[in-house]
């Protein structure tokens, strides 16, 4: 790649201006960071592996038909996607309760959810990614109604599909973080789902020892932490040949 | 009265068992609590300003057609109630930012809100209320669907109600919090207003000058706390005459 123009860097990624108007390059980094980025680390390989997972769920979710930012690989830690302008609300989908929830509500980690949960939290560092509800959405305009609603069936989907990916490879999926975006044509605009989905934005037990394949191994200090990254990209078939 | 068997002592109130079964006797103390009763200490007159102010409310809102546990007011701190299960969520109606939405969301105090929001909290001290949205209460059973669409319609009626009458008399109606619960008939219940509406659970701003005439007063110690819920109860007319 040659010199290219940074738009954002962020905790985990970076993005660029892409080739084409439209376009973004998001590079994958190493960095990780944990409560509010108070807790800051290196994760080695991250960036690689996740942009492999990421890329991976992404186009498996195209061929449900969920629209996406993805457009294609680039290198080992970039991949080109299409900008958008995101929707400043991350949306947690819980299958099991651990987190802030279990810390919140007073529900032991691990407990299965009697029902799906979807939680919004306004996406915003400083305040700490506080949870509003629909109302706070739509009173500050953060989303239409319309767009909350294309995004909770999405997130649904997108549930439904990883909930039988990982399960298929013994893997528990107890919650993950979803961001999605506008993408315009013309007066019009449709919401797509963006950012990644990987290790960083899912909590992965493993179903038979439920051991902890994710993130919080980097928060918790519980060791191993590039080696659960790995392990996930292997089951999910990504390691065995590096075909670029 | 007679020797009763209490039945609860919370933080503002008591709850005694009433002469007739289903029914109980609301007593109101003049301890005031803060910040999860982390600050605790007494306001003077306190139990019988709000024992005469929720009794104006409670039975305001019944001529609307709004239903209450209120039933009658039995001397100068207590008032008789139906008994309720209490449905474990703190409603909170916000016509103004302030409070926790001004400090979670980064939301100046005194901002009008483009749209009247209703918040929901898990009623329990030991987590501090955490804040909830439908989906939880739906997911751990606290109330059904059907109770949380009558919830949510009374909510809106109740501070429609109230602006009307806060307004008439110079006080803007910035926030609120109210309980639900389910009064049984056979197998069948149905959900009422039950609790308390005061300077306890409201913030009242004067119109002209913003003084806050609400609890507010005590949290922030701004002084002249007992004169504030003495001038509310003036201006809604309970102050001239004492009639029993
Ligand atoms: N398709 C896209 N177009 C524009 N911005 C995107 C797109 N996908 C993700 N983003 C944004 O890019 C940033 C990704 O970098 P990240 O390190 O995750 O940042 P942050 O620290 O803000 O979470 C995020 O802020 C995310 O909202
Ligand atoms: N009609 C009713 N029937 C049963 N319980 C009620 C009724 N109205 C209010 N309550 C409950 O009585 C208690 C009132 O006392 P309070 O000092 O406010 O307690 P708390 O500290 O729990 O808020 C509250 O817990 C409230 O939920
Ligand atoms: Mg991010
Ligand atoms: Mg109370």
């Amino acid at each position: 790649m040659s010199r290219r123009r940074q738009i954002y860097e962020g905790k985990a990624k970076i993005l660029y201006e892409g080739p084409e108007p439209g376009t973004l390059v998001q590079y994958f980094k190493d960095d990780a960071t944990a409560f509010n980025a108070q807790k800051k680390g290196q994760i080695a390989g991250k960036g690689v592996l996740n942009n492999r997972i990421s890329e991976h769920i992404f186009k498996s979710l195209a061929t449900i038909g969920v629209p996406t930012h993805f457009m294609r690989r680039l290198n080992m830690r970039e991949q080109l996607i299409r900008q958008v302008e995101i929707v400043p609300i991350e949306v947690i989908v819980r299958n099991v309760a651990a987190g802030t929830l279990s810390k919140r509500l007073g529900i032991e980690e691990g407990t299965q959810l009697p029902r799906t949960i979807i939680e919004y939290c306004y996406k915003n560092d400083e305040l700490g990614d506080p949870m509003v509800a629909d109302e706070h959405i739509a009173c500050f305009g953060w989303a239409s109604q319309d767009e909350m609603n294309d995004i909770a069936d999405m997130a649904i989907r997108i549930n439904d599909f990883m909930c039988g990916m990982f399960s298929g490879i013994g893997i528990r999926l107890v919650d993950f973080k979803l961001e999605f975006g506008r993408l315009f044509d013309g007066d019009f605009s449709r919401i797509i789902l963006a950012d990644e989905i990987s290790p960083d934005s899912c909590r992965l037990w493993d179903m038979k020892s439920n051991k902890k394949l994710d993130k919080d191994r980097f928060r918790q200090d519980l060791g191993d932490v590039a080696e659960a990254y790995q392990e996930i990209a292997r089951r999910l078939g990504l390691l065995t040949n590096e075909d670029g």
